[in-house]
């Protein structure tokens, strides 16, 4: 994404010239042609949004404060520029993750010709809605922004978390409303001349009413600390989020775990450790993580591994990946495992613009009743129990 | 619409100027002062928007690849700039195309009561989301943007598909989602250069799974082909998109065809060829157009006329109008027949500003239970069947 | 709020330099870590937004048209930065102000459960969408705007109508959905040169169709004449807006009054005075208002004061406010009332940005059932009957 700094003319709106001020405006549009293939699950090919990297239109800015201290500001929403909706967040950290309002659905039909019609998702700042406070001590940092956890997941991946390559063990927790962004959070970021060493701490509130009985639904904590220098990164992560009650859709919805209808939950955590080293011909790339789900009715446990490399050559970028999620389900002598293979090239036609493709493929093994098999993406149904699920993108990523 | 092309200055957020950028914004603010007035069906007087051009925020740039090629993105928002909501698009190109909610409605007052709180549209991208690459060979297109078919009914009539002087032709096939924008589409736009004569082609998806009933419904193509020179300029158009179940609220909606409800269709094809000469004194232009809804239990079938002209006058614009539109029902021994009249003034305070007032009529006639008599713009109720339907618009325009 | 101007480059479409465009991207993100105590009624600590000032993002520009006309347009969109979302509006002025969509509501989850996915708000022009025509005569103003009656309650009110420290009599008559701003509003504007004499006259439609039983629901009226000179600040303002049934939610959730269910109403006045006098070393501040509800069977009537001060200390601001509001329900022999103090300090880290904190505490007598005992804001609950609400805000506000 190339950064975009507008040059401004500053004038008071009654009078003199005062203040000095900048807005960026910035933004990605990427269009994917995609084929998602489940099997006798069924199959999709689709114009599709964020195959090379997250479709988005921001502003932010930053002033500065002078004595080493500044502010800042950063609103970011996803665009779904296959159809020009926008994208919903996770409202409080809570469980039911609001969707895109979908019309074509067959109760949406239903509804609408009763008389409540749905409209669509309009764009709101879903991806990072944030002001801070930023000087020689690190950053204050207060709004939507993304969990600590969440960046191992994407920056020790060759794919990040977009297209058909995405990164399987982010997908395999995909029951935590919280394990990308949080609402309501309070973050604390290291500043930047420790030598190498970076971090942040970030504490969220579901901001429900203390004499409701999910008065804890979506707190949460996370924290990150990571080491870069010359070639050599590498980071740690864990947060914790405490949840109510799961509702039905959204239980069923993820392979981490499908507790029954109405059951209260304790809390999910998710550890992981992420590295890279870059050998200039190519870069290599692991992450190793471990996610639970505690409850009083019991636990659920998932752990994975992902390889990946990517190797430059010319104006391109080769990308290939191997992953593997396996859940522990203590009531069950099988644990359900997905591996993920994926491989991509990225053609830059320019510093901005780039035409890419992917190959992925998830296979499932070990699936039990209740656990749905992992589809190579999220938004385009499931392959059948331990099926396979093979996708495919061409497309074009374009940043400003 | 005045384009507006920001002068940046770029920095690289770190350091060093890299890359160079550019961002538009642009945008219409169009306020109408109208009143539609459908005799015993009823009349409104509102303040409204987009009478002379279609209320917008749009972003958009530019990226020069070199030898001949750029990358590019629009980004473009309707706003109903009375009440300050967002406009939703036509989703996966389906029928019920999504409303804006309307929190107003008795129906949605008793669903709020209950607890489900419809909220307003918001902004969304709905005009136009699309990223591009262009060179010699022309422009291959992604993402939301205008059907080709559309072009004709907008481009060769005076008052375009705003206001109540709007397209007749237009309103008469409001039935067809993609009649004006589809979704998941994938252009291809004929350079510039060759000698007078532009086309493009457009396909798009409606994405339902494979294994769904209505796998194919929302996928459809469209082509346009047209020559201009000087004065001249004469285009072609076609298309067909593929349609699943009607839902009722849909059908009821449009003149064109009434089916019953559940009523399995096959497609809907929207042919057009549209003209127009500029005398100098005088722009004469029309169009003709010929629709059809063919499915497994019968077809119904519309054609239409329109004959405008524009005049300048000083700092104005003369615009006038006389369109037909007739739907051939092979089971009923009349054809519905709708007549529309529209006059009026656009009168430049800037290139960017103007003050217009419009007055249009429209006369229905043969009439059949189950068809709604058409009125002179689609948001204000309907007439009576075979009754009259009158409009006014004064208002101002602003671009920027 | 620093007002940015951008500067602007500006070309044509095709070809040659030939217009003076600029769009100025302007805004607010304000959060705060905000606790409201209800005492048995439920406490929330939460990070919120807009605690000093309302956070927003906006767009609006100035065309001079010569002879000392020019054209203006401003969109203007709420923003929770906490969270990411949009800000709905009030639609057509009619009750059921439509409320962001909660999808962490027990309703929602089991609705979401049964098909009906209720997305989030998105970004909407909720706070001013308007285009206008100015000159010597003053200011024609067309679109969603505030209300006049709306402006003495902010501008006399050392909390403007954000934070824990909020205007209460404002909050008292929130039953109005046009105490703030009304849509399709037509407004005018005295212009600036009549020697300190200020003013203004709106009208707004609710645009029901004639023959709807309603029709008259949402439409109304404001006046605003003020006069300033040099510390000398003062203005009155009266407004009626005619509404049609009140459903169950909005009647309940006022403290105005509490029609039963479908009851019909006639109109809703409002009549302020404000006023302010900059000693220098303080600035003091009042508003006096009275606001009523007449209907059919009967009628309510609600008197308020408020008195405020600021004081500059250093780089900072001392707020201070105290306000009553008593409601006069002539079928009950005790009259509600609130009494709300409110003490704060606003810390200048430059002229974008500050950091502030607020107390602010209502008490709350005489209540009878039906009226809801009032909270320092809105949003979080409410204290159980007579009971005390309490809050504190401590937050960042960043304009650009």
């Amino acid at each position: 994404m190339k950064k975009t700094l507008i040059a401004l003319a500053v004038l008071a709106a009654a009078g003199a010239a005062s203040a000095q001020s900048s807005v960026t405006i910035f933004g990605v549009v990427d269009a994917t042609i995609q084929r998602i293939d489940n099997g006798t699950g069924g199959a999709v090919t689709r114009l599709h949004n964020s195959g090379e990297s997250s479709s988005r239109l921001g502003f932010r800015g930053v002033e500065d404060l002078g004595g080493g201290m500044s502010a800042q500001f950063w609103l970011e929403a996803g665009v779904n520029n296959d159809d020009g909706t926008g994208q919903a967040g996770s409202a409080n950290n809570q469980f039911l993750a609001p969707v895109a309002l979908d019309p074509t659905s067959t109760t949406a039909r239903t509804v609408a010709a009763s008389g409540v019609r749905p409209g669509q998702q309009g764009l709101m700042f879903n991806r990072r809605s944030t002001v801070s406070l930023a000087g020689g001590f690190g950053e204050i940092r207060l709004g939507r922004d993304y969990t600590p956890q969440f960046y191992n997941l994407n920056v020790f991946d060759p794919y990040g978390t977009v297209g058909v390559g995405a990164q399987l063990l982010l997908s395999s927790v995909s029951l935590n409303p919280t394990s990308v962004r949080a609402s309501n959070s309070i973050g604390y970021l290291l500043p930047s001349n420790l030598g190498g060493i970076y971090g942040q701490a970030q504490y969220y509130r579901g901001e429900n009413v203390s004499t409701a009985a999910n008065s804890g639904d979506g707190n949460g904590w996370g924290l990150r600390l990571g080491y870069a220098a010359g070639p050599f990164n590498v980071a740690i992560a864990t947060s914790r989020t405490t949840y109510g009650t799961v509702p039905v859709a959204a239980a069923t919805a993820s392979a981490l775990a499908t507790p029954a209808t109405g059951q209260v939950l304790g809390n999910i955590r998710q550890t992981n450790l992420g590295g890279s080293f870059d050998f200039g011909v190519a870069k290599l790339m692991g992450v190793v993580s471990r996610d639970s789900m505690n409850s009083a009715v019991g636990s659920f446990e998932g752990r994975g591994y992902m390889i990946g490399a990517t190797m430059p050559v010319g104006a391109g970028l080769i990308k290939a990946s191997v992953a593997q999620y396996t859940t522990d389900i203590p009531t069950s002598g099988t644990d359900p495992r997905a591996r993920k293979y994926a491989l991509g090239y990225v053609h830059n036609l320019s510093k901005r613009t780039a035409i890419y493709t992917t190959y992925a493929r998830v296979s499932n093994s070990n699936g039990v009743a209740g656990f749905a098999s992992q589809p190579v993406t999220g938004g385009a149904g499931s392959p059948v129990l331990n099926g396979s699920s093979t996708g495919y993108d061409l497309g074009i990523r374009h940043s400003f």
